[in-house]
């Protein structure tokens, strides 16, 4: 089958998340459609196992399919993480992750070969970080920490607060103790935590962001393919966003963190795909 | 048709947060069989909308009556304010929630005609204290206040944490200015905190633990039934636990706070309920 490089990007997440690497698509890739899917019926997929986080992206690309996308990404690293390598085989359009991207980066940025992950408990636990960092070179150590309180922390609307950074001095202690000089942001809302981290980790260390590399890769996969958009401005919707449940909430915290005013939000049951 | 008292008593939860609701009944009803599920696949159900948090009960109450319960307890509170009226009209064995027992000991015990409910932001959006408490006594104040950072933190394993003496404090601040005299613990995890926030709020202001309150009503109304069981202390294994995702954490946490050792929990897939 033939696609057509104007049909829209599938973008999925656990929930909210995600936004931040549509964000990074729409800054870097000003061409391109977007269709976006939040889990918010069954988010966190973080505590989730491998077997449940890979039933709920099969039914999330299943729909992203019927909506006639010629790419997927994967923008939640949980996803990335668990269920990538087994739908990479299952489905026939490209479909990239965001666990990749950062790993490649971060491999080809630290200067002391130490690199440290922040991540959610399920990331960590899959090793997928270190995996791929110690394949393109065997010599770096990769030292992960799970930070659960960040995502319901930037849900709070706590950004810039003193109990926020109270939590993330603890968590990210032992990784100024292993003196790592690069740092992956391995969740998506990390970089939403941005400025808070730089400044604890201090300036010697460096910050991936895999958002903004992952948006990077899709230009380059879809420049290879020969899938680049070459106009949708006439458009009125280029971007359309669907969730599992309370599609309000997403549009608000959506217009929050996107340069660019959501409109509405359409809410679907999932459980049909 | 004419139920067995030998019968088990199903709980459910959206998670772990129900296993308090459990311990209440083990305690004040230890003649009793209880079938715990846990929907750890889809938790939390306290930032899910009402239509949502319907859907998933009526998968799991399903599910409990497939094993042959002879009544069952909503052991969340998002889904007794959400869904328990509509449950009531769809089954016919009995099914009681946390929200109405602890609803009427809290308008029973202020003196000053001033509740407060702490909980997550779907019970507190539901109004359901409010409106049950007014209902008993239109004078009562009801004040809500959603603390969704408590279940995170409680599950971080801060349970006596500065950190989460903060929030507590922060969370806190409004109702102390109301100066409430009743203060309802509306989501399930919270009484893992109560001694934090009782020592914020002070000797002066009661605390009602629906958990405790809602495993006398039960045994009241097995009572009524004739249902109260005579004695399952024969059997081996008179508790059973079962979850949608990653029964091996959820074991490790119903350890920490059952008085009692929990060997094994089962995982079953709910989509097929």
């Amino acid at each position: 089958m033939r696609m057509d490089s104007n049909a829209p990007i599938g973008v999925f997440d656990s929930g909210i998340g995600g936004l931040t690497v549509a964000r990074e698509i729409m800054r870097n890739l000003p061409m391109e459609k977007i269709v976006y899917f939040g889990d918010t019926a069954r988010l966190p997929y973080g505590s989730k196992s491998q077997e449940t986080v890979l039933r709920y992206s099969r039914q999330i690309v299943r729909f992203l399919q019927n909506q006639g996308v010629k790419a997927i990404v994967v923008a939640c690293n949980t996803a990335s993480a668990l269920a990538l390598d087994t739908l990479e085989k299952e489905i026939d359009i490209p479909i990239i992750g965001v666990v990749k991207p950062g790993a490649k980066v971060a491999a080809r940025e630290t200067t002391g070969k130490k690199v440290g992950v922040i991540a959610t408990e399920a990331t960590i636990r899959s090793h997928l970080y270190r995996k791929l960092i110690q394949e393109i070179d065997p010599e770096i150590s990769v030292e992960g920490k799970a930070c659960p309180l960040f995502v319901p922390l930037v849900e709070e609307g706590w950004r810039k607060d003193p109990i926020t950074e109270m939590v993330a001095r603890r968590y990210l202690k032992e990784l100024q103790d292993k003196e790592i000089d690069t740092l992956i942001l391995g969740c998506t809302h990390y970089p939403l935590l941005r400025n808070m981290i730089g400044s604890i980790m201090g300036e010697s260390v460096r910050l991936v962001n895999p958002a903004y590399e992952t948006s990077l890769a899709l230009k380059q996969l879809l420049q290879e393919k020969n899938l680049l958009n070459q106009g949708h401005r006439e458009e009125e919707f280029p971007y359309r966003f669907y969730v599992s449940d309370a599609a309000e909430k997403f549009t608000s915290f959506a217009n929050s963190i996107l340069p660019y005013d959501v409109q509405m939000t359409r809410q679907i049951n999932l459980e049909e795909y």
